[in-house]
This record gives C-alpha cells, sequence and structure tokens, in this order.
C-alpha cells in the first residue's frame, strides 16, 4: 500500500479523523479539540476539502449536484489540490509553531473514496495525493467505522459523494479499515456506534500519550 | 526528460499550439482551423485551461489576480485537473471520431510555466500531467517562440501569470525550446515575429502531410 515511508512532522501532533459519512467524525474531533485547550494546548481544528479560500471554491465544485458527472482523475486532482493548500498554509505552519492540528478527512479520505470506491489505480491515486501533501503524515488517524447504511441514514439531503451507491460507500469503509490494519502504530479504530462519551474517552486516552 | 513512451491516438489528429503570452497562438489556431475545414475535416478548436464547465471555475481560480499566492503545489494540480476533464470529455471523444483536434495549450504549457517557471521537480510535475491526461501526446505540437519582453508588451492588463517576472517567462520560453529539441519528430518551431500569414504557410505544410 504505502509508496513511500512517509514524513512525520518532529514538532506538534498531528491528528485526523477519517470514516464515512455519519459516522461522528466532527462532533469527537471537536470533543478532542476541547479536552486539548481546556489541558493547555494550543489546537487548529481544520477539515478537507475546503478549509482555505480555494479549497472553498473547491469544494463547491466537487461536492454540488449541478456539477455532473466529473472524470474520475479530475475529481482526484482536484480533492489533491485542496490537500496542497491546506497542507502548505493551514496544517504544517501550526505544526511547526509546535501546535496540535486535528483535521476532519485527509489522505486517506482520497484513497478510501477516489482509489477503492473509483475504478481508478490506488498507486496512482496514491502517488498524487503524497505528492501534494509533501508525503506528510498524521501521527495519529482515528478511523470511526460504521455501516454505510447506518451512517447514511442520518441524512435526509445528500450531496454528490453521499448520494453514490451503498456498494460504494461499502468499498470505502473498507478502504480506511485496510489502511488502518497496514499501519496499527499510528491508528486507532474505534466502532461509532458506541456512546459518544466512550469513544471521546478511547481517543482521549492514545493521544494522552503522544503529547508535545 | 519523458518518464514515458506516450499514447499517441491512432485515429484523428491532435494538434497543439505552445509559447509564451503574445505569441499568436489563437491567431494561428484559428487560421490553422479554417484551412482544414475548408478542406473538408471536422475541426474541435479548443484551449487549455478552460475549455469544460469545471475548467471555466479553475481558470478563474488560477488566473484571478484575486486569488492571491497559491502553493506552486497547488496551481499544478488545478491546471491538471482541468486538463484530465479536457483530454476525457473533449479531446479523447473527438479523436476517437477520427476529427481533427486543435488545442492552445496542453501539457507543454504545465511543464514550461510550472515546471521550468517554478522551483518543483520538473519530473513530478511532468508525472502528475502525463497522468492527467492519460499519457496522451499530440502528433504535432507548434511552439511559436517569442522573445518574453516582446510578446508581454502587447498587453495593457496582465493576469496573475502575465503578472510574473521578465526572469520567469524567460524560464518558460526555454522550458518549450528544451521540449521541442528533445522530440523534434513531434514539434515545429517557428519565430513569432515572423509574418503571421508566413508562419500560417509553414505550419499548413507540416500539417497536410498528417492528415487522417
Amino acid at each position: 500500500m504505502r509508496v513511500s515511508p512517509g514524513v512525520f512532522s518532529e514538532r506538534g501532533l498531528f491528528v485526523c479523523f477519517e470514516g464515512g459519512e455519519g459516522a461522528g467524525k466532527s462532533t469527537q474531533s471537536r470533543l478532542l479539540e476541547r479536552w486539548l485547550v481546556d489541558a493547555g494546548h494550543t489546537v487548529v481544528l481544520t477539515f478537507e476539502p475546503g478549509d482555505t479560500a480555494v479549497g472553498r471554491s473547491l469544494r463547491q465544485i466537487v461536492l454540488d449536484p449541478a456539477t455532473g458527472d466529473l472524470s474520475h482523475r479530475t475529481e482526484v486532482l482536484l480533492y489533491a489540490a485542496d490537500k496542497a493548500e491546506h497542507v502548505d498554509t493551514v496544517v504544517l505552519p501550526a505544526l511547526a509553531r509546535g501546535e496540535v492540528v486535528i483535521t476532519d478527512r485527509y489522505v486517506d479520505s482520497a484513497l478510501a473514496y477516489q482509489g477503492a470506491g473509483r475504478d481508478l489505480a490506488l498507486a496512482e491515486v496514491e502517488h498524487v495525493n503524497r505528492w501534494a501533501t509533501a508525503d506528510l503524515r498524521p501521527h495519529l488517524t482515528v478511523v470511526l467505522d460504521v455501516e454505510p447504511s447506518a451512517g447514511l441514514g442520518r441524512f435526509e439531503g445528500r450531496d454528490r459523494i453521499e448520494g453514490q451507491s451503498l456498494e460504494f460507500h461499502q468499498r470505502v469503509r473498507q478502504g480506511f479499515l485496510d489502511l488502518a490494519a497496514a499501519d496499527p502504530d499510528h491508528y486507532l479504530v474505534l466502532d461509532a456506534r458506541a456512546a459518544v462519551d466512550d469513544i471521546a474517552a478511547a481517543i482521549r486516552e492514545r493521544v494522552a500519550g503522544m503529547l508535545p
């Protein structure tokens, strides 16, 4: 799976939340942020796609149902462009300041959605994404694992990605689990159906030992 | 320079115009189109960036001075996304129908502007662009070569790319010339200061022997 050993920032702490739609990533990332801030850490809570000026334009293009069908390579490159801007202007500067960066989605989402979920060669999708992100890896990726049907059921209106087939979302789920299984030292997989407080406690326990 | 032998369409004819700002690419591509249509060929005259729905949005982002500084990798990926959509939805379908495709700018512009013009590794810029375009190569690339200062002098209002330094544009020019020198069978380099009719005649002479 891995085309390179990756780059781990020597300063700060870089934590990612990954998983399917409706898994509770934003809830858990906010709870982790609150706990870290209360403990005196400086935290940057961010997300992909869209947390830069150019990223907001790209997010609108890729998620708007009016965009219609995009070439799959186009979609990969648009998400990768968002990541390049996000890493260079948000993530790396914060890590260089020694801060904690928590992001809701990162490279694994590209690999799961565009690699496992589509018909493209995963190695090429990964190559483009590693280049886009200067090969920067999270110290920890928390995968909130959920049955696609359960997660999708939480939403009334679905965007372009959420509107894909159940089979697509099942391949995406397996993509996240495969990435975690290949590198357990940098992953924490949790059942997203557990109680919110129990999930939060499990995340805090793992993060506590990694703080700068 | 080349990371792979490339893919040449077996049907149709794929001709690109490349060169710096103000070299006369759009004039010459229109003259070639007119001549081919008069001779009974079906011609698709197109351009990069921006000749698809998503491409128009991307063109706006990359050329608008209000976008400000972009990470150089972001810029490469945005242009590559435009190319992926352009090749899949415009260029390849027309070639499959046996038509002539004339494009104002293609992969060489990415290599010259983002590889030679910026500080990125040219091999990586090329890898991303070859993947974006399914490695499709033009049967002929016409480089309209012009001293940057002369070309830039033709415009009053300059966009984000045109507003770069003269030295940047000189590296871009050399980038085009290097690409042509490495593969003379697929290139025609012409002095853009020659008379419009003389340039057009030289292009027609070369294209005449390649028609489907």
